[in-house]
């Protein structure tokens, strides 16, 4: 039976690994992973009845971890780490967990980190590569942002492989969201196409935990943990005056997981806005309306926004003109504020508004996401020395698995607004189920 | 087709729900949950194939949510909440879920806090029921502990019976870890003897992380968050000395996963010790022996150790007096200082002994367990609103589900020797696989 | 001798204070305070010379505690708090430790908290009175915010005094900045206009400590230890890229304490711009030179700005214009983001532009702010008790004081540029100790 | 005039400071400090007159600060730096500081780093100098601990003075408390009995704060900061049981500023306990009969106790004997919790004692802290470039002074029992001011 999520290998894994693992049960020693050891997929019992009535086979994701053959030698392999986009908790966590497993399990020597994200392998911006060890980046997980640097924005497929042949790179992890695992996808296709042996690992980066199929991606939990006293001192700010509005802007571009957990995490917070919900600001059941209601109830309001929430409301160029009189506007935590000021004019204590997010995405990982940091590098490497490529290390179901890039860069992960998790939210905050 | 987990319920749901769910797909509104959405509880293909070749039903969990009928009338319905056992982070968090789900999606306007755990449903002891509403509780969970008291120890349960007959209660939610759901179970067993209908609803409560079945429980996030900056500042005191040795016991009386996991989150510990390994302290191989090379090479050394680790080292009476010349020690920390300062008498920088259980169990609920602890609750509630009796709420696969409370007291989850997340953990320390 | 910053009293306190302490030395019990228990204001062995030379009195203070004997009879006293203007870490500590005071020290037993500011003072705005007690307040304190909510502006001085009239107010204890104290001023110069006897007592609040001739004001340890952290983070952001610039400001209207403390706690700060201070943006040895030459010798810039800083450049409409092309801009950190943006187009790998006020100012004080929130409480309460008015107690060169109201209020303290507080803020940046 | 704490000096300064500083009053730049700019030591206006009345000169205290003319040529002076004794908060701020300093204001390139205190400067011991630069140091401030690492306890001043001599060093920083203060102004005599022109300058490092005539040391502010949330937490424990006790040790071998600034500063603790106060257990009003009464009212209490308080308990050792039943305990508070635990033997619901005391002193400093330390090495710096010795830098009445060394060793400073701090802190937890 093939899994349908199917990884590419650069060749035969022949090399006996280095790690010293069980192949025996009940020896109390890990064994190492076979391909076959898949996980079903979809957990319905919908899903299974389907399988065994129309016997076909269930889709299946490869479990991650050490193999005990690999692909790559180790003493003359060489590997390198590039981090791009925008910053987010545990970077340094991933870079750390990935020079040690290489290091220390693989006796891999020659690692690298590139600078300032593909730039650093576009040779005409003059990075030089920086050489990693344990003690380079033993406490680097103290620490928020990334200590090779990074940045946004492509630079040439060709020229990038060019400096991956010139340095002698056989392994690249890409650590980056959307765009960068294209990216690295981009690069891997170009190697292939070229004949190169070379491995090409993601790990998929986004605060905004939009990657899809994935259950987690790391960054997300310390970055509601970070929102949440924020909300619980918003709160203050809106009981602090009489018919005080407090709206704090958080991440998320498509979609609203932080605005939503870091809701559900400080339950004081009465509407939650995020990208996959439609709401409407005037008429009937508009958002104006239920927050006046809520002010002439309660006295009080906080309002946490996504920040991709409502972009709609910026299409509708002459209501939005009417409402603010200010269409430039794109920030929806600031169209709510004036909105908000100009319709209750004179009659509120106050509208605070608040974007937290440089001071989110730059801190360092909670303690949720170290663990996952360190275990999502793990298995990278173990990926990538088994001479696996062009895949991501991720959670799915509560398991690390092995999962295709383009498998995962398809589209983006959204709120199910009829899935649990959503109306915990809406059970939370107490706002209506749907907004006209 | 019949779920494997039965949940037994009081009688037929057949009052229509007071939420103002969905019962078709794609409206963008919630959908009450039926019975028959059952998830398998086995994710690896090689069970799923087993039960497609065979034809055997797989192994089915029940999924948690709100349902179409209810079996209780809300108006009528009296709910109580106890808390028993050590403090854990997040019970408050559960209690007000409780209260604000009974009060705002149902209407139940009967709702107490019963004191001091199961002291509190026996009369003798004086304790009287506390009326509990959204202003009671909307600000407790920023504080840990418990707001209703908590104690340890049974009661007589055809006493606590009695008074939950006589102060007219439907439905008890009881939080607390193994004891206390075996002790709701024989309360449930016993009404159901007597031919009540009293829904009795656990939720498990355990920092140890070790009830069965079950993903994590609530509060253990938090204590390994806690713990992190202690270990973090333990190596500050290994490395302040020359050769300097810190040792921090943690929580874990049957399982090491908060050790395993702090230690994983904050990687600067050299050694974890958990119930679930063997290890000795003398002898090739031994600990004193891997421990005394570690310091040979790094000048210091940093060591976790979980409560219930090394037990069987005090059955060896003869030998632990040899060692530490004091037999009536029972607590392993205790021991490995007294151990490691005979044995490297002189050579050492300082044993710092760091012992922090108290303060990890009191402490208010991180973000992610706020989060679990609101959903947990929330499901509860509708589980019991639908008559449902004798199970607890959890996740499982990271999908809420309900479970048979017999079916999670069976035995004591633990962490698996061969499984992913030890060798995880064991790759971050750098320890020895085994120890003889 | 006579006290040079005279306190007005009410009348002659015969009543015995109900306070159990000592008048004895040495018998390890507190001593009732005398009211000739002076302090010397200044410290300056010169100024000692001065006096000893001229024969003139030293400019002395008077020692804030407990008197023997006490004016107001406690068993018929009512006091009333007002908490005015912005948030401020540690209201909530000031009035909880306010009522302790007055309720357990000397039995006041009618406490009532005024509701949003000034404005619960006038009946109009249909506020009523909140009943305080110790039950009420005895958790406040870990909360940021006001329980007694604020409000900004002034309000009829006849009126607000009609109020605490005709609400039979004995002693009116107003939190709140430099217009609160004046308004409360006026309220006792009203209070003595017809000749009632009405305590007004204040405490000084301003997040920015501009309060003069007090060493610090509540709240402002808070807001530097919460900004702290905030610059370490800025400071991953300007490393995160190349050429990354982070603009933190701060809060400092007049006054750059704040920014300038920050920067010292965390010395990732390169420049700290404050209101105290000339700098001009263009030319020789300005700013934009002075970061150009920053940028090209360390690759990144943290700049900390204080909200006031920089006012100058406004008024230069031309210049500004030129500069940023956006002229009604009035904030310091948008024109200073703006202006590098547009002098270092295409050069910067990114300005980020952080303004965490808010977040400041509604968090909870942390432990130094709550001892002197509770000691500061506690000292009014005694001032007042005894008569005292038109006073506010506060801390002078580590001593606990009183003041009289106008002596605080007539300007604003500010860093003075020659001082020792600012050189070693300068030492810590490396910046330059003037710019043109 | 001279002042009365004198600080000896190496010899005149005549060398030219390279500090681009100002001589001239108003044009907003720091000014040099003259030796003559001396402070008034006593406040009081009682000692003031009595001064002007006698003609007598008052105490007075050195103005720290940068001298224009300074002793040692910066291009051929060499420092060192020592870390002695337990670990505090704040130790590698003041490290980074003097680092800093040092090679930036003064432009020194010589700095060295002393392993593992006194006993790195014993060559037997066979520990190497660390060359320290910014670049080394540059991210310190942000852990616990002291990256030089330290120990306790007396090396031969004859040998340790070969070293310095050796070694070539000119400036020895001794980072320490009590002990290490005496044992530098040893190796100060030594050397100055060889006449040699080294200046040792003691940086007073004590989390207890007992330093003599300074205001408060580094790190005590940390202390009380951490102690303050698990004092929080303590109270949880207590209540969350019927009759529960929380016992908390905190750090206070001769002196209780720690334990009553944490229980100030969060108020919910009932007792403290410390070494300036008398109390008995037993008998009328003792401590056992004020708890009881604690207990009876308010069914929960929450203890504070300094390490060293109720010593005296200890030497009774019959009683003792008779109320714990374990005459080898010298811990407070294992005695107090087992005398409780038997006099209220089955009356209570436990009795939790918690003992933070390694997790507070490894911590990393706060802000205030962090503040402190950074001001203090600079003022360290700049005496020792002016060729001052024996002296420590300090706080004193609000302002950095110098202070010999001898005259801050003579005695510990202690809580004034009678003063204002005191009564505070009596006022907070409603004990009684006296127990017999």
């Amino acid at each position: 039976m093939e899994t349908s999520f199917n990884i590419p290998n650069l060749g035969k894994p022949e090399i006996k690994s280095p790690l010293n693992l069980s192949t025996v049960k009940g020896d109390k020693i890990f064994n190492f992973v076979e391909d076959e050891e898949s996980l079903v997929y979809d957990l319905s019992l919908k899903e299974y009845e389907r399988c065994l009535n129309t016997g076909s086979d269930p889709l299946c994701l490869e479990v991650a971890g050490p193999r005990e053959s690999i692909f790559f030698n180790p003493e003359e392999t060489s590997a390198a780490i590039v981090t791009c986009g925008g910053l987010c908790p545990g970077i340094n966590n991933v870079i750390r967990g990935t020079v040690m497993a290489l290091y220390y399990f693989y006796k891999v020597r020659k690692i690298y980190g590139i600078p300032f994200g593909f730039e650093g392998l576009n040779p005409e911006k003059g990075h030089e590569f920086r050489v990693l060890n344990p003690d380079e980046v033993k406490e680097i997980h103290q620490f928020g942002g990334t200590v090779l640097g990074s940045s946004r924005g492509a630079q040439s497929v060709e020229v990038m492989v060019d400096t991956l042949v010139e340095k002698k790179i056989d392994i690249l992890f890409a650590i980056g969201g959307d765009g960068t695992l294209k990216g690295a996808n981009a690069i891997a296709t170009e190697i292939n196409k070229r004949g190169l042996k070379i491995a090409v690992v993601g790990i998929p980066k986004t605060i905004d935990n939009d990657i899809d199929l994935i259950d987690k991606s790391f960054g997300f939990e310390t970055a509601f943990d970070i929102a949440s006293p924020i909300l619980r001192d918003a709160h203050n700010e809106a009981t602090g005056a009489n018919k005080g509005v407090a709206i704090v802007k958080l991440m998320g571009r498509d979609s609203g997981f932080i605005a939503a957990s870091a809701a559900l995490a400080m339950p004081v917070v009465n509407f939650v806005l995020v990208p996959e919900m439609n709401f409407e600001l005037y008429g009937e059941g508009g958002f104006l309306e239920v927050l006046d209601q809520r002010l002439k109830n309660k006295g009080h309001a906080v309002i946490v926004v996504a920040e991709g929430a409502g972009q709609h409301l910026f299409e509708q160029k002459e209501k939005v003109k009417d409402a603010s009189g200010n269409i430039q506007h794109q920030d929806i935590g600031i169209l709510l504020k004036d909105v908000i000021n100009k319709e209750f004019k004179g009659e509120l204590g106050g509208v605070k508004y608040i974007d937290p997010s440089y001071i989110i995405r730059s801190a360092p990982a909670n303690s949720s996401d170290s663990i996952y940091c360190s275990r999502l590098a793990y298995h990278a490497v173990h990926g990538a020395m088994a001479g696996k490529t062009m895949f991501v290390a991720g959670e799915r179901n509560g398991r690390f698995v092995y999962l295709p890039i383009d498998a995962v860069t398809q589209k983006r992960k959204k709120i199910n607004l009829e899935g649990e998790f959503w109306f915990s939210v809406l059970q939370s905050t107490g706002q209506p189920f749907q907004m006209p």
